[in-house]
């Protein structure tokens, strides 16, 4: 039955260890209600929910920002929204029924004493909808707001509720180790670590939460997961689009805060993690934590050596002409990275020496996110195993795509039988729109249920951030020191700066082209 | 261009270690060339081989029967049987250029006075088109005949060309290790090991010759073939037909000899073998033999407990009504098994304890050659990776799909977005049609070609039949000596005894079922 179907869709699977549960009511608070992420992922992915069924009839919502709104323009907005990024329409008795739960404040976060009117709008809601008090706050707006709001609320006494009261933190979480630091010790004034949800949409991608099904599911992966046969691990997540309105933002945080911190480091993490001793949420954070320790943290001196920062000209992105990052943002000596290649190391015994290739940047030839698996050659060659001169044997990949379109790829080499003088390296597929892939989840709509039902498995906990910071710090000191020196210039819908290639070769195999796409489907 | 590629095709990959040789002229002489065999497989295959360019204006062929044939009603023979057995037909400059190289000549081949005639023929053939004297006999005939022929082949000087001589030996290579010992003694004392050429048709399929590939050119799979990591091997070759024109020599030989001492043997040893020291035609055989010597050989009074044989009754095969195998051949008392399931253990430090479960049969179910690779499952449960109770895991398995439909499927876990609460086993299939599968060539194009070109990899080698006759023979006896007893009747179109099954879940997993097709596509 299809609720039973979309009630499975919104769930999660990868690190999914709660049970069937009953999902509680809820209130969500939402600061930066008329922002570009609320529109754009947040009332999207709560209509799924209340159209599945999942918080039907069991949650409301009071939106904050600054702008002048009534209940009614607020709707209005959440129904334009969902409209504008769900494939069907919003309408009928399930839209009037979901939007009447809507509802505004028109307030300056910033200010303290406007709390107040918050905390009666809350309570107006909760007792309209006899609300157990169960409140989820979602801080979607700038960082500098997290600390005050966090204060404000806990002197509100809005976090004395009779349910729980939990909050949900949107990147970045800090600007740097220390600034982190501090931004955690605001928090914690207010929240207890369990109720603090940091959240990284990368890990409620379906593909991402296959990373540990495919890792501990299955005996073909599981032995071979390891430095004995993977000789490196290539992270891959680039855009097409540009810094598009968030100049202010990306100009100060760079690519290298922006993805790396972050996405891309979860990611890591995700592949490199030992088994948890049991599949529950703090046992698994328990060994992403450890795999994040374990990276190596380079000095800024050998910096350039692993690490190549670029920053796009002007250039042609799916046949349109656009302009350079420093004209789109208007400052002719910006040194800020639009673009970051980084060879990692884990210096653990499962790792050690296995280069992780990451890339990541804005502006370039192909949208992709993938986790391409090398895995070593075999010691024989073509001409060992047919008696033909020919090239090596390609070695074994599996590649996890992320997006654009989710997919499990395995290359391996097969006998050709056209022309069977050489092996071919083939891909198998797994076949897409089937078990993955088709009717996915939007990420946010698995992290809002996440948040709800309380389970913090694919949130990002407080010494992951820690630890991500404590490799990206120094990196990102030196970044901010050399100033342009270093600065590798890209022409816009290209692959990269050639010097990502440099230091690919230097620790391993060079990256895999962005546009090549002989390596996830059949020759 | 085209002929390269259908040069390819007449080649091989796996075991192939020739070098791009120049194809030697030959003349062919084809006893029982009026035979099922020949106007089946012989025919069409040495047209491949003309049309391809292999073979074209290179080689004539003799054909010898007892049938009044003349050259002209031979040609008219080989030319239906092409156009019957090859999609295309054989038209213009192209056939009559290749039926103008067949010649017949109609002789007892028993008697030895009628070798001089043959001899006559194969000169005059030679001289006309001043071929080399490169000779290859071809023994398509019954088994009672290969040693006389040799004999007389020999003392007439037929063997005494300027080229090369080399005998091609359908099967059963006799009826015990006795026989199959006096028969080979014969044949050399007419040929050289090197020269004779064991013809087992299923080396010749290109799955089959894929084994090796993806074993040794492959590190996914490369260290997890052995006990460790390879729960059981499963071996399927069934067919839906009854016993059709081959009463005689069925009934006489039964399902043991006809399939399990060659072809399933030969697929035990794909499988089992050690990686060669180098991938030459006998290092490779050497460790086919190696392999075959390594199974436990079972006492008379041990086979019930891992051998059943069985006979088919009549049933409903493909929705029409068969009769049963003892009215089929009109023996209201035949023993014969048409059915043979067995768990062999081959007792090696790769293989220790691991069940290697065959069957073979008639007028079954569905018509399946496969070799299925079960993996072990892994030490968790859906439970604990989901925290949902649930069946096991589903072991990964590796399906090589033989026939009827050519293709390498793995099934693995993965997370199920439409039902996350589960994991879900999907199969990745490669895809056919592409690298392999597609314009395949027949088995017997491969082998003709191997024969002409010298290419043994592929045939038998005496010591790898002797092997198998050791480990068929006390089977054979026990068969023989129980008569009827132990004997297990199954309707014709059913999945075979059900016996099969016992001694199946006794060492191991039960058989996959014949029909059940969610095992290699998607679920």
């Amino acid at each position: 039955m299809i609720v039973g179907e979309l009630h499975g869709d919104v769930c999660k699977g990868a690190g999914d260890v709660h049970r069937q549960v009953d999902v509680p009511d809820v209130l969500f608070i939402f600061f930066g209600a008329t922002g570009d992420l609320a529109r754009r992922k947040l009332y999207p992915a709560l209509y799924e929910l209340w159209r599945s069924g999942e918080l039907r009839g069991r949650m409301a919502v009071v939106g904050v920002s600054r702008r002048p709104f009534d209940d009614e323009a607020y709707r209005e907005f959440v129904r334009k929204a969902v409209n504008e990024y769900r494939p069907f329409a919003l309408y009928g008795e399930a839209a009037s029924s979901f939007l009447e739960r809507f509802f505004f404040l028109s307030a300056d976060v910033g200010k303290p004493e406007e709390t107040a009117k918050l905390a009666a709008r809350i309570a107006e809601v909760e007792e309209r909808f006899s609300l157990s008090g169960n409140r989820v706050f979602y801080l979607s707006i700038a960082p500098q707001h997290f600390a005050p709001i966090a204060q404000s609320l806990r002197t509100s006494g809005l976090l004395e509720s009779r349910g729980f009261r939990r909050v949900v933190i949107e990147k970045p979480f800090g600007w740097d180790l220390r600034s982190a630091r501090e931004l955690n010790a605001a928090l914690l004034g207010a929240f207890d670590e369990r109720d603090i949800y940091r959240i990284d949409h990368y890990l409620g991608k379906a593909m991402v939460q296959n990373i540990a099904v495919l890792r501990f599911a299955n005996l073909l992966f599981e032995p071979l997961w390891n430095r004995h046969y993977i000789a490196q691990v290539e992270i891959t997540a680039t855009e097409t689009v540009g810094v598009g309105d968030r100049k202010g933002y990306y100009e100060a945080a760079g690519a290298l805060r922006d993805m790396v911190q972050n996405h891309i480091l979860q990611m890591v993490a995700m592949v490199a993690m030992e088994p948890p001793g049991r599949f529950e949420p703090e046992a698994i954070r328990d060994e992403k934590v450890k795999a994040l320790r374990s990276l190596r943290i380079y000095r800024p001196e050998e910096v350039p050596l692993f690490v190549v920062r670029g920053q796009y000209r002007s250039g042609v992105t799916l046949g349109e002409a656009v302009p350079g990052y420093r004209e789109e943002i208007g400052n002719p000596s910006s040194t800020t990275e639009t673009y970051v290649a980084a060879v990692l190391f884990l210096e653990n015994f499962r790792w050690w020496g296995v280069p992780f290739l990451v890339r990541t940047g804005k502006r370039l030839a192909r949208k992709r996110t993938d986790i391409v698996i090398h895995f070593h050659t075999l010691p024989l060659t073509v001409k060992a195993l047919s008696g033909i001169e020919g090239e090596e044997l390609a070695p074994n990949r599996l590649i996890l795509r992320v997006q654009p379109d989710e997919g499990i790829f395995l290359t391996f080499n097969v006998r050709a039988s056209r022309s069977p003088f050489q092996l071919v390296p083939t891909a198998m597929e797994l076949s897409r729109g089937e078990a993955i892939g088709f009717n996915t989840p939007e990420a946010y709509e698995r992290l809002l249920y996440d948040v709800v039902v309380g389970d913090p498995t694919n949130f990002t906990r407080w010494d992951e951030v820690e630890a991500a910071w404590r490799w990206v710090d120094p990196i990102a000191e030196f970044f901010a020191a050399a100033g342009e020196e270093g600065l590798a210039f890209y022409p816009a819908g290209s692959e990269g700066p050639e010097e990502a290639q440099r230091i690919a070769r230097r620790h391993g195999l060079p990256f895999t082209s962005l546009v090549d796409e002989r390596a996830p489907v059949l020759p």
